[in-house]
C-alpha cells in the first residue's frame, strides 16, 4: 500500500490500518508512512527526532502466531546483528485517544533506542476487535542510523551520493518553524471546526471513507494547535472527545458497509474456547512414586509488574488445585522472568488421596417393601453405585427417612487430574490489563509455549491453542533457542545452563552488586532514591542481566538534575550515578542489557540515545531560560483551561484574586501573605515553558527551579512548587502556608468553575480529575491541621468566576468535596459510620472533622458513647421535625412534674458547655449529665399527653435536647441510635 | 521518495518535483504518487478512470540524452512486448495553470491508451528552467490492465489473492459520492480561503516549504469545488491566478533558499552555445564532381503541424544558404516524418562558384608620389591582396579619388562551406512552441541525431551537442534501429527498406485508400467532414502507417453522434465510419498504427480504450437525460461567472431580460420573438450538464440535443445552439434571428459587465476572451446583414447589470467593439484607411459600416472619390473647429459674390439628398454637384477677410459643407485629403 494522502501522525491512522483492523476480514498489509508530528519539531537540530519521520507499517490480521520471530528475522534481513545488539521488548500500552483504540505490546529497543512499536490491537473506533491484529511499526530513520552507524539523521546515506540531511534538513527546519512558531492559531482552529463539520455531514450521508479522511485532517489541525501550545491540559480532553466520537462513528459505519458487502475478503473464525485437552502424543505411563512437577507458561515479554503478580497468582492457583484434587505435594516454588512464569512442585503424589463420600438413596418407603425387603429401586441404586446392600444405613432428612450409603471416590492418576485441571488453573491468572490474541482467551501477552512435565512425562493439555510439551524457549539470541527438558528435575538446570537467572532476588542482587561496582569505577554510587522501584522494574525486564556503564557529556550536567534523572529513570530505565560526597550527579549512567551482547556496541548505542534525549531537553531548557519566568505567564493565554472558563492565564488571574481573602480565611501571617502574593502570578507560568510541555511531570518542579535561578526567595520558589501538590495519589502534599494557600485556591477554582459549566464527574468518567482535586484539597487541610471554612472558601472561589456563568452552585460542590473528605478519612482507616456521623455536622471544616473522628473513635472504645447515644435517642425520636414547631419555647410554668425541672436544669447546663467547636470529649462528658435526668423523666413523664399546651411544652424540651449534638455529631449514622 | 503527504492531483505537484526542478542542482528521483482528481470521480463505474489513480513519477535532471530509450526499456522490464503493441509518442503540450509551469512532450499511447506522460519541463513557478528536467509519469493502473489483459480496473490482480476492486472499489464509490454530490461547497470555499491566507502569511515569513504545502491544499480544495460544479469558466481564471501567484512566490523563495545554502547538490553547467564544429572523424576528400547532399535532422517525435512547417523552413533555409554560398545545385526535395526532417540536394557543386570583388585601396594622393610613382603604401596594398599594380584603376568616391582593384574570392570546397553553414541553417528553423533540453538551443523536440552526407562523405559539424554522422534511426521496433548510410544517394533507399514511408503524400494516400477499404469491409465509408484535417494530422503521427478496423458496441450508437465523433476524432484520432446511405455512424472506427504490430492485440487495446471513453460519455449522458434541460438551469447558480457579476444563472437571467428590448432593436418579428423568449432560459442550461462539463466543446450542441430530445421545436433548439456561436475564430456564426439575438445578448452582457468590473483586456492578456466576444458580436451582425444600433444595444446590456456597479462605461466598450469591427473588415480584405474612414462615422451600425466599406472600395476605383475628396478638403481645412462658433448661421444677405450664392444653392441641394443612412454611392453622386461651385468659389472668394461679419458668414458656409460627410465617411483617414 501507499502512504495516506493526508497528513497522519502515524501509520496506524492510515485507513489501511484503522479501518481494516475492524471486522472479521483477514488483512495483511505493509506500507511506508511518512508520519507528521508537529510536536516533534526540532528545527532539524535533534539527532533523532523529526517532525516528519518515516514509519514502515505492517499489519498481520489475524496474528500468525510467530510475529515476534518474523520481526526479528526482518531485522536480520536489514543487516542487524541481533546477537551483538541489545534488542528488547519493553512494555508499552499503546493507546490512541483520537481513534478510540488501544492495544498491548512493546516498544522494541535496540541498545536503548526505540526502533519499533509492536502492538496487539484490542480495540479500535471504540470497538472490540476480533480477530486481533498485530501491528509492527518500524522507525526507519532510527534503524538506518543504527545500521549505518551514524549519530545524526542528517548523516544517513539516503541513496548513493546523497544524505538524508541534503534531502530533508531544510524541510525539517521550515516545517519546525511553521509548527512551533508560525502557524496561525485562529486559522487552524477554524480549519479544525470546518473539518469536523464536514466529517459530521458525511457521516450523516453514510460515507465512512471521506468522513474518516476529514477526521484525519481534523487530527492534524489539532496536532498543529497543540505544537503551538494553544491547547490546555483540560481542554485537550474535549478535543479528543470530539475526534474520538467521529472516529467511532466512521468505524461503525465502515463495519456496517463491509457487512453489507458481504465481507469480500472472507471471514476469520476465532479459535473455539472449549479446546480439546489431552492431545499430547506421549503415552501416559503408570507412575508409582511422588515426582517433581514443573509448569512453565512461556509467553511474549510480560510487563515488569505482571511478572510478580502472575507468579503469585500461579502459586495460589496451583496450591488450590492440588488441594481440591487431593494430590499430596511437597515444596512449591515459583519463578518469573519477562518470558515465563514457572511453578515447581516437588514430591507430587502420583495418585489422588482416597476419599469417602456419603450418597443419598431413595426414601425408605420406596426402598423397602411392606415386608422390609429391598425393592427394585433400591437394588438399582446399589448396582449403579457398586454398593453392597449390607453397607446401607437409614436416616431422617427433613421429614423423610432415606437410605444412605458411603462410597469411595475413585483415586485418579495425578497426570490425568492435572491434564484436566491445568487449563482452569491458567485461566485463573488475571492481569490489570489483559489482552486477546487468537481467541477469547486473555492473558498479559500472548502465550507461545507451555512446558508441563510430571517426572519425565508431559502432562498433556492445551490452552489458547498451545499444546503442552517438554520444550522451553531460552534467550532469543541463543544458538539453540528451544531446549528439550527430559525430566522435571532437570528444568532449572537447563534454564541456568542457558544463561538465564530464574530467581528475581538473584537478578536484583546481581544487578545491584555489579552496577554498584561499575559506579564505583568512576568514583560514584547509585543514589538510593533514584533506585527504589526502578531496580524491581529492571530486574523484571531481563532474564540474563548484564549491567553496563555508559557516560554522557559533562556539559549536560548544567541542566537541572530533575530533568536528567527523569530522562534516565522514566524514559530509559537507566540508573543515575552520583558523587557520594556532594550527592550531585556524575556524567555517567548504568543500563542493564539482556544476555551476552557486544558491550562496546551496546554502550555506544545507549550513549547516543541518551545524548539525543539530553539534546532535546537542552533545546527546551535553553529556550526557557532565555527569559524570566514571569514572561511565560502571558503565554498561558495560548493554553485553554476550558472553553467557558478561559485560558490558563484567566485561571491564574482568578487564583491570584483569591489570595487575599483565602489568606484571611486560613489566617496566614503577613510574612506568608507576602510570599503568597509574590508566588501567585508565577504559579502556573512554568506550564508555558517548553521543558514542562515536554516533561509534564516536571510542572511545579521547573517553576521552582526557574524562580530560584532568577533570584526569587526559597519560600516563593517552594510555594510555586507546592501549588501543584499533590499531583497524584500518594504524592507529597504542600506544607508551607503560602504553598497550601495556592494549592487550595487552584483546586477551589477548578471545582467551582468546572461544576458551573457542567463538567462535574459522572459515575463513569471524570475527565478533569475533579475527584483527585477535591481529595487533594481536603488532604492538604487535614494533614496540615489547617482549619478552614469550606463554604466560605467556595464562596471566595465563586466570586472570581466569569460573571457570565450561572447562579451559585456551591452547595453541590460542597457536597462533592465532603464525599472526598469522607473517602480520605476512610482511607486513613476510620470507620465509615463514625466518619459520616461527624462529616454530617463538621464537614465544613475538614481538619476539625478529622480530629473529631479520631476522638470519637477513641471514645467509642469506652462506655460513655453508648450511654449518651442511647440517652439522646429517645428525645430525638419523639421530637420529630413534623410534630414540632420550631418557635415553641419551653415554659417552666407548665412543668407539672419534678423530673421535668431536673431535666431542664441539666439541659441548660449541658447547653452552656458546648459550641460548634467543642471537642468530642468535652461534648460527651457534658452530655453524660443528661443520662440520668432523661431516664427518670421518661419513667415518670408522658410527653404526648392530650392537653395540647402541655404536649407542646414537653416536645419543645425534647427538641432542645435533640438539637444539642448539632454541629458536633449526627448520631443517626451510628449503630444503636 | 515517498508520495506527498497532502492530496495532489499529480506527482508533478509533489515538492520533490515542483521545487526540485528549479535551480541548477541535479536531481534524479522516482516515487509512487496516488493522485487525487475529484473531477475523475466515476463511482468506480468507469473501466479506467478513477478519482485516485496511481502514478509512478520519474524526474531526470538534467536530461540524460536517451530518456525515451530508457523509458521504452522500462516498459520491456514491465513485461510489455513493444514490438507487438502500438507504442506511440503523441504530442502533448503540458501546462499547469496552478503551478505556472509548462513543458513539451508527449502522451505515450499504447494501443490508443495513454499510459504515460513524458514532458521536458520548460518553466515552473513561472520561472524558466535550466537545466531542463525530463518528467516521466507512468499511469500504473492502465499499465497493469494492459500487462494483465483485464478490461476494468476492478479486475487488476493487486497482489496474490486480492484484486484492485476488492482493495479500492468502495473507496472509489464513497470518494466519488463525496466529490460529486456531497462536498459542502461553502465549507470548501472557506477552506480555500484559509489555506490561501496561511500560505501568504508563510511566504511573508520566508518559509517556502510549508507555504507550498498550503498551496497544494488550496489546489485540492479548488479541485473539489470544481468537481462539484461550483466554478464557472470565467471565474476559474481568477482562482488559477491566485494559486499561480502563490506557487510562483514559493518557487522564487525556494530558489533563493537553495542559493543561500550554496546549492548542496551541486551545480549543472549548461552546454556552451558556441560548439566546436567540424569534429567528425572522417577525412575530407577532394571531391571533383557534383554530388547528392542529404541532411536529416533526427529528433524525438515532432508534433504533427511542426513536421510540415519545419520541412518548408528547411527547404528555404538550405536554398538560401546554397545561394549565399555560391554553390550550384540541382533539384532540392524535402521530406518530413514525426522523427525526422530531411532535405536532399541533387547535383551539388563540389566547390563554390568564382566571384570577383572590387576592393578600395589608399587615396590617390597617398598612393602615388608627386611623380606619379607608386608609394610604399600602394605597394603594401598590392602585396597584401596579391594584385599586380597594372590592374589598378582609380575613381572618385565622395570627394576623394581612390585606387581600386578587382580581386577574385577564394573558391572553397562545398563540404567545408556546408560544415560551417549548416548549424546556422538549423538555427533558422523555428516553431510556434519550441523547447530547450540540454542548452540554450531550442527546437520543437530534442534533436538526437544528425545525418549529413555529401556524396559518400560526412559533412562534419555539430549542433546542440549532437555531432553529424552517417547514421539514421529507423523504426523503434526494428531489429537494427540504427542504420549506416554509406552514400547520400542511398539514403532514401535505406529509409524505404526500413519500412518508413518518407513522403507525406504517399502516407496520406496509403491511409486513405486502406482505411476506405477497411470501412468498405463493414459496408461503410469515411465521412468527408470527419476526415478533413484529421488525415493530415494522422499522416504526420506515423512513419509506417498501418490502418486497423475496430468496432464498438452498437448500443453506444444511442448516444448523440456529436459525442461519439468528438471522442473518436479529438481524443483518439480515430476515423469514424458512416453508413453511406443514411450518413449515420456505424459501430466501427479506424485507427492508424505505426509499423508492423500485432494487429489483434492492438485492435483489442484500442477497442478497450474506446469502450472506456464511451462508458464515460454514457455515464454523463445518462445522468443528463434523467431530467429536463430546464432543470439544469438552477444549477448554474453553482457556476460562478465572475465574482462581482454573479453566477452563470445571474448571467442567464440578464440575457433573458435583454430579449425584449434587443428584439425590438433588431426588429424581430413576433414568431421569432416567441422562439427567443422560449430559448433564452434554456440557453446556458447545458453548461450544467455533465456531458458539457466533460466535453466543453459540446456546449450549445448538447443544449440543442437535449432540447430536441424533450420535444422543443427545431427553431428553439437551433437558437440554443446558435447562442454560443461563433465559438472560435473560423467557426460558423448564428443565422436564425433568435439565435443571433441570444448570441449578441450574451456577448453584450459579457462586454459591458466585465469592463465594469475591471476585467477588460490588457495589451498582453485577455483572460476572459473579450476580444473574441466582441469580434463574434460584430461578425454575427455583419454576416447576417443585421442593422443594429450598437450604442443602444450596449445601453440595454448596461440596464440589466447589477445595480451596485459603477457608472456607465459604455463609451469605452463601444470603442473596443469598433476596434474589433475594424479588425473584422480588414480580415475580410478591406483597406485599413477605407475601413477607418467609414467606422469613424458608421461604427455604430456594423452592418451599415461593412456595406459602406464595400461601396467605398468600389467607388474608389473610379474618379469620383478623388474629385469629391479634394473638393471637401478645402472647406474642411478652412473651417477648423477652433475658428468656428457652431451657432453661426449662413446669412444670404451678406453674400457679396455670385459664387457664394451658387455654392449655397448647391450645398442645400446636396444636404437635402443625404441622411445618416445614405449609401456611399448616393453620397458621392450628390456631392459631385459641389465640385464645380467650390472650385469657382475658391477662385473668386476669399474667406478670411478682415470684415468680421463677412468672415463669420463665409466660415459658416464652409463649416456646413465640411459637415456634410458626417455620419457617412470621415475623409481625414483617406490619402489625399
Amino acid at each position: 500500500m501507499q502512504p495516506s494522502n493526508t497528513e497522519v501522525g502515524a501509520g496506524t491512522m492510515n485507513p489501511a490500518t484503522f479501518l481494516r483492523v475492524l471486522g472479521p476480514e483477514p488483512w495483511n498489509v505493509a506500507y511506508v508512512e511518512p508520519s507528521i508530528r508537529p510536536d516533534d519539531s526540532r528545527y532539524g537540530d535533534n539527532p533523532n527526532r523529526l517532525q516528519r519521520h518515516t514509519q514502515f507499517q505492517v499489519i498481520l490480521k489475524p496474528d500468525p502466531g510467530n510475529s515476534q520471530e518474523l520481526y526479528l528475522g526482518s531485522l536480520v534481513a536489514l543487516g542487524i546483528d541481533i546477537q551483538a545488539h541489545d534488542v528488547r521488548f519493553v512494555e508499552d500500552n499503546w493507546e490512541s485517544p483520537v481513534l478510540g483504540a488501544w492495544g498491548l505490546g512493546w516498544e522494541v529497543w535496540m541498545d536503548g533506542m526505540e526502533i519499533t512499536q509492536f502492538t496487539y490491537f484490542q480495540q479500535a473506533g471504540s470497538m472490540s476487535l476480533s480477530p486481533v491484529s498485530v501491528e509492527i511499526t518500524y522507525g526507519l530513520e532510527r534503524i538506518l542510523m543504527a545500521v549505518q552507524g551514524v549519530n545524526h539523521f542528517k548523516n544517513i546515506q539516503y541513496s548513493p551520493g546523497i544524505t538524508y540531511g541534503e534531502m530533508f534538513l531544510e524541510n525539517e527546519k521550515e516545517m519546525s518553524k511553521y509548527y512551533l512558531d508560525s502557524a496561525t492559531i485562529d486559522r487552524v482552529q477554524l480549519e479544525f471546526d470546518l473539518f469536523e463539520s464536514e466529517a459530521k455531514a458525511l457521516l450523516q450521508k453514510e460515507l465512512a471513507i471521506p468522513a474518516y479522511d476529514y477526521v484525519l485532517k481534523a487530527s492534524h489541525a489539532f496536532n498543529i494547535l497543540d505544537a503551538r501550545g494553544a491547547i490546555g491540559v483540560t481542554e485537550r480532553a474535549r478535543f479528543f472527545g470530539r475526534m474520538r466520537r467521529l472516529a467511532r462513528e466512521c468505524a461503525q459505519l465502515w463495519v456496517k458497509t463491509r457487512e453489507n458487502l458481504n465481507y469480500p475478503l472472507g471471514v476469520w473464525t476465532p479459535l473455539s474456547f472449549s479446546e480439546p485437552s489431552g492431545e499430547a502424543s506421549e503415552l501416559i505411563e503408570k507412575i508409582l512414586t511422588p515426582q517433581t512437577f514443573v509448569l512453565e507458561i512461556g509467553s511474549e515479554e510480560l510487563p515488569s509488574q505482571d511478572v510478580s503478580s502472575s507468579v503469585k497468582q500461579l502459586e495460589e492457583a496451583i496450591e488450590g488445585c492440588l488441594k481440591a484434587q487431593r494430590l499430596k505435594y511437597g515444596c512449591i516454588s515459583v519463578f518469573g522472568t519477562p518470558r515465563r512464569i514457572v511453578v515447581i512442585v516437588e514430591g507430587l503424589a502420583p495418585v489422588q488421596d482416597e476419599m469417602e463420600k456419603e450418597i443419598r438413596g431413595p426414601p425408605c418407603k420406596a426402598a423397602f417393601d411392606d415386608k422390609g425387603l429391598p425393592t427394585k429401586a433400591l437394588e438399582g441404586f446399589c448396582r449403579k453405585n457398586g454398593i453392597p446392600q449390607d453397607s446401607l444405613v437409614t436416616r431422617v432428612e427433613g421429614k423423610t427417612e432415606f437410605v444412605f450409603a458411603t462410597v469411595k471416590e475413585q483415586c485418579r492418576q495425578a497426570i490425568e487430574v492435572l491434564s484436566e485441571s491445568l487449563p482452569s488453573v491458567m485461566k485463573q491468572i488475571s492481569f490489570p490489563k489483559a489482552m486477546r490474541w487468537n481467541s477469547e482467551v486473555s492473558y498479559s501477552r500472548p502465550i507461545r509455549w507451555i512446558l508441563a512435565i510430571y517426572g519425565g512425562v508431559v502432562v498433556p493439555f492445551s490452552f489458547a491453542g498451545v499444546a503442552s510439551g517438554r520444550s522451553t524457549h531460552v534467550l532469543r539470541t541463543a544458538v539453540s533457542r528451544i531446549v528439550e527438558v527430559s525430566k522435571a528435575e532437570d528444568y532449572l538446570g537447563c534454564i541456568k545452563e542457558a544463561g538465564i537467572t530464574m530467581c528475581i532476588k538473584e537478578r536484583k542482587e546481581s544487578i545491584w552488586t555489579r552496577s554498584s561496582a561499575l559506579a564505583g569505577n568512576v568514583g560514584g554510587r547509585l543514589p538510593d532514591v533514584a533506585i527504589s522501584g526502578l531496580l524491581d522494574e529492571v530486574a523484571n525486564l531481563v532474564e540474563a542481566p548484564n549491567p553496563l556503564l555508559g557516560s554522557f557529556d559533562a556539559s549536560f550536567l548544567a541542566l537541572p538534575a530533575e530533568i536528567l534523572t527523569t530522562v534516565m529513570r522514566k524514559h530509559q530505565r537507566y540508573f543515575p550515578v552520583e558523587d557520594p560526597k556532594t550527592e550531585e550527579l556524575l556524567p555517567a549512567f548504568i543500563t542493564v542489557a539482556n544476555g551476552n551482547i557486544d558491550e562496546a556496541l551496546v554502550r555506544k548505542g545507549n550513549e547516543a540515545v541518551l545524548r539525543a534525549r539530553y539534546e532535546d531537553a537542552k533545546f527546551f531548557y535553553q529556550s526557557d531560560i532565555s527569559k524570566p519566568l514571569l514572561d511565560f505567564r502571558p503565554q498561558l493565554k495560548g493554553i485553554l483551561f476550558q472553553e467557558k472558563l478561559g485560558t490558563m492565564l484567566d485561571k491564574s488571574i482568578r487564583v491570584e484574586k483569591m489570595v487575599e481573602k483565602l489568606g484571611e480565611l486560613l489566617e496566614l501571617d503577613s510574612e506568608n501573605m507576602e510570599v503568597a502574593y509574590c508566588a501567585a502570578p508565577l504559579a502556573y507560568a512554568d506550564l508555558a515553558t517548553t521543558v514542562v510541555m515536554e516533561f509534564t511531570s516536571l510542572a511545579g518542579i521547573m517553576g521552582k527551579h526557574y524562580a530560584l535561578r532568577q533570584g526569587h526567595s526559597q519560600m516563593v520558589a517552594e510555594a510555586i512548587f507546592e501549588s501543584v501538590l499533590p499531583r497524584n495519589a500518594g504524592d507529597i502534599i504542600p506544607t508551607s502556608d503560602p504553598g497550601i494557600l495556592l494549592a487550595i485556591a487552584d483546586r477551589l477554582d477548578s471545582l467551582v468553575g468546572l461544576f458551573k459549566v457542567g463538567c462535574q464527574p459522572s459515575a463513569s468518567a471524570d475527565p478533569f480529575g475533579l475527584r483527585r482535586s477535591a481529595y487533594g484539597l481536603v488532604q492538604a487541610l487535614v494533614e496540615n491541621k489547617k482549619s478552614c471554612n469550606l463554604l466560605k472558601a467556595l464562596e471566595i472561589a465563586e466570586s472570581v468566576q466569569p460573571s457570565s456563568l450561572a447562579a451559585s452552585n456551591i452547595d453541590e460542590v460542597f457536597l462533592f468535596v465532603k464525599r472526598r473528605l469522607e473517602q480520605l478519612l476512610i482511607d486513613q482507616g476510620s470507620n465509615i459510620e463514625i466518619v459520616r456521623s461527624i462529616i454530617s455536622e463538621r464537614g465544613n471544616d475538614p481538619w476539625l472533622a478529622s480530629i473529631s473522628v479520631k476522638q470519637l473513635e477513641e471514645l467509642i472504645k469506652g462506655e460513655i458513647v453508648k450511654k449518651v447515644v442511647t440517652a439522646y435517642s429517645r428525645p430525638t425520636r419523639i421530637a420529630r421535625p413534623e410534630s414540632i414547631d420550631l418557635s415553641w419555647e419551653v415554659d417552666t410554668n407548665l412543668f407539672q412534674q419534678a423530673e421535668e425541672n431536673t431535666l431542664w436544669i441539666a439541659y441548660n447546663k449541658v447547653a452552656s458547655q458546648i459550641d460548634p467547636g467543642t471537642s468530642l470529649d468535652c461534648f460527651f462528658q457534658a452530655s453524660e449529665e443528661l443520662v440520668e435526668p432523661l431516664d427518670k423523666y421518661f419513667s415518670k413523664v408522658f410527653v404526648l399527653v392530650d392537653d395540647e399546651n402541655l404536649k407542646k411544652n414537653r416536645l419543645a424540651l425534647m427538641h432542645k435536647i435533640a438539637e444539642l449534638p448539632k454541629g458536633i455529631v449526627n448520631f443517626s449514622f451510628l449503630p444503636g441510635f
